[in-house]
């Protein structure tokens, strides 16, 4: 299934557009609008991140990322869903990942929201790379928050 | 207090920007930001709206916004919190409220979020008129959604 009037996926090396996301999701039988942005942190684990890369394989990447959003649609009762990750270098304070919903009442939205992160996180084949001061470290994104704890936030 | 580097809070009747609280809330510390927009649906109770109109005390609605602002800052570390509610008339599909935070990790952003708008539901004096077809109906916006279904999202 491609991106149709309730979906869009796209990974990208393009800066994230949140008013784009917004705009895609605003729906006139939705109460409820939730955005959540991943944005780089300059710390990880107390060390300093100077710079961050994103890789994945694509496709694969994005047809993980279409089956999270038509579950996360049917389940929560979601009007509309969007998700777009980048890849690339992208500097401290942008955004990694831009997930928006809408839904008639906003509990949906929230838990929607949390639920599709988890998702993200556990099962999309996404690789990151954090360089510190002299040292740099590949990590597979869907292995480094299995702690529960939200670390190594995207 | 006044608006400050963490709090920004404000009552207005002209169009809220989305843009603008995500760039007050973007921190180099955050890994995190949530955006939660309520919008005015066209539909509630079954029937269809045709205009909605929000009205305050605005100077009450301010402090008591920003007693919410403070208390969710503390309680869930967080960054960096926006939230600007829309007075007068708003058409349908525009924003009502805009609820933006930053956080370290998203778990927080997640949970201040939600507990923040069942606060401003609860506590915050801003009355809503809805026009349907022929009928006209005043409420208060605290009293409207104790069911805590998420009905009558803003």
């Amino acid at each position: 299934m491609k991106n149709n009037e309730s979906i869009f996926i796209d990974v990208q090396q393009e800066t994230l557009n949140l008013q784009k996301a917004s705009d895609f999701v605003n729906h006139p039988e939705a109460g409820a609008v939730n955005l959540f942005v991943g944005t780089t942190r300059n710390h990880h684990d107390g060390k300093r991140v100077i710079e961050l890369y994103y890789d994945c394989y694509r496709e694969m990447a994005i047809k993980e990322l279409r089956k999270i959003a038509e579950k996360m649609l049917e389940k929560h009762d979601l009007k509309r869903i969007w998700i777009t990750h980048r890849t690339g270098l992208v500097p401290i304070g942008e955004a990694s990942i831009i997930l928006a919903v809408s839904s008639a009442h906003r509990k949906n939205a929230f838990e929607a929201t949390a639920e599709a992160m988890e998702l993200i996180k556990k099962e999309v084949p996404i690789w990151k790379k954090e360089r510190f001061g002299d040292e740099t470290v590949w990590k597979e994104e869907k292995l480094i928050e299995n702690d529960g704890e939200g670390k190594g936030e995207k």
